[in-house]
């Protein structure tokens, strides 16, 4: 069970403290309502980040071995997996560059990676089933994923990380996420497909023909069921650790397209999770935006990337870090000997 | 003699370099571009940043004497300058978080500063004259804050600073920006004011009026005469300071509204200064987009910041150190074994 963060007297005493700072009143701009969100996420005046971590989930997708709706081929995931491992990848030097820990699952990469490689094993199959012909996954698989999730998150928590970040690898995973988007926000499908990681407009029209047709081939009845047929694994994975980080009161840091479909799954299943989010960026996958604007919230960062990993989730924990210290450290008008606003 | 960056042999290495890293061509975004800049910059494809730093020039304005443009007193300027120094403002508590060093110096503020304090002391006079009445400084005036300036980032660069942002303290110092914009973009000069530290509307129409007077009072030849008619001084050691970082090639990380305005007659002086500069972020002050837009240049973040001091700067560094370590530390697809793009 999720509940609000809302405490309107815990509101007022955090807004007075940020306008007592030695700052015109709203200088900060989002600094200021990322540290009061925070706050009120942590219920203190005094919030901390500690041990902020992103967690990578990478899983493939039954329709990605056809080739049709991806520019790259599906074993990408699993030489993305050892690239994390080796430290390679752009997650890696964001995360080592940010001072923020990673952890990377295997959530159902079709491929067996060695169970003393560095990563959590918490496969549930070989990729996804193709949903062009069948679910991409059984309830009894979705539910599997969840219990994964839970416990990942639980352990962190656990740790001590109070911050999580996620980010997702998945050759295909994009067509997933826009069918999900489709159906959470009930934008037509066509306009919920982009061009992934890279396909041009003839590849693009391709990928919206296909999953147009998937999508009126099934008559999707709840959340879970949607999370099912359209999968991926990390996907589920994501929204069952969104879920189970609001519940714990961790800051939970929203990456991009596929990671805010997860969430849109979360927020479906319980509306209150969104009081645990902040919005890491905008990314240039183009149905990112109207996701973010559905869910009527404001990214922090709009720097054009459209990589997934985690990355931009990696990028805006510093502004997360900025905003907690101004709230810590900043001297008061009174503290520092400032004289206030007149009228001129 | 700031020299162009421009270097068709190295950009095409650099872009190479870029495109063949463990990522869909393009997808890390403005990461790639900034790269691409700080090694042309540097003129090499492995840049590097070293102790980034932060300077806050601080002086005083004639005009703000009176209270008529700015909702502060005067003596904020001394005030802050304390708080600078004991570690209270909002620059301290950023460049702490995100490892940048700082540098508070006095450029011209109108009050007497223990020689003892851990600032510069560079102060040309108590503060400019009202330009009202009366230039705000005599060029002999100028001439000793460019030489103050010059001294203090040539000296930056010996100790191995090849990163810089400056910011600034001033009340009052919006009302010189302003003028400068107007000036440098031929602007109108009420579309260039705004609400400073935060004006009503009232206040701003004021502003307006008493600073179009100013304006239309002098018939200004060139941007040497811009500057010192309209100050400040701590605007004039910024323009002063750019000029010199670049032509020690420094990366420059270009702050809010009042380093734009200086940046404004550092380009006029010397147009190749723009090949130095990165633009932290789009402030508040809602004069500040019509710069950028004026210098057909694109900011790095944009959080609603309306402070000054360098926040932006230093809120934008830690963007600049990602983007220099991808660069450096991303394995390539070769590198990492990882399968290229197919046609799908």
């Amino acid at each position: 069970m999720i509940t609000t963060t809302k405490n309107s007297e815990l509101e007022a005493r955090l807004q007075h403290k940020i306008d007592l700072k030695t700052k015109p009143v709203g200088a900060l701009g989002m600094l200021e309502k990322i540290a009061f969100q925070i706050g009120c996420i942590q219920q203190t005046e005094t919030p901390v980040i500690t041990r902020p971590t992103i967690v990578v989930f990478a899983g493939d997708h039954g329709i990605a071995s056809k080739g049709e709706v991806n520019p790259f081929p599906q074993e990408v995931t699993s030489q993305m997996v050892y690239n994390f491992v080796q430290g390679g990848a752009a997650i890696n030097v964001l995360s080592t560059t940010n001072d923020i820990h990673l952890k990377v699952v295997d959530a159902g990469v079709n491929h067996t990676f060695d169970k003393d490689i560095a990563i959590t094993h918490a496969k549930v199959a070989m990729g996804t089933k193709n949903y062009q012909h069948v679910p991409a996954m059984t309830l009894e698989e979705l539910k599997t994923a969840f219990q994964h999730a839970e416990t990942i998150v639980t352990d962190l928590h656990k740790e001590g990380v109070n911050t999580i970040g996620f980010g997702e690898m998945g050759i295909g995973n994009t067509s997933s996420a826009s069918l999900l988007m489709s159906y959470f926000t009930q934008i037509p499908i066509a306009t919920c497909v982009g061009s992934g990681t890279g396909l041009d407009q003839n590849g693009i029209s391709k990928k919206q023909r296909i999953l147009s047709e998937v999508y009126q081939t099934y008559n999707i009845q709840n959340p879970t069921e949607a999370l099912a047929t359209f999968g991926g694994f990390e996907i589920a994975m994501i929204t069952a650790a969104i879920l189970k980080a609001a519940e714990l009161k961790m800051t939970i840091v929203i990456d991009g397209f596929i990671v805010t479909a997860a969430l849109l799954a979360a927020h479906a299943m319980q509306p209150n999770v969104l009081d645990y989010c902040l919005f890491a960026h905008t990314s240039n996958e183009q149905g990112h935006i109207k996701m973010l604007d559905f869910l009527k919230v404001q990214p922090i960062l709009s720097l054009g990337l459209r990589l997934g990993e985690g990355t931009g989730a990696a990028l805006a924990i510093p502004i997360l870090r900025a905003s907690v210290n101004f709230l810590q450290e900043m001297a008061s008008f009174e503290s520092a000997g400032i004289s206030g606003e007149t009228t001129p």
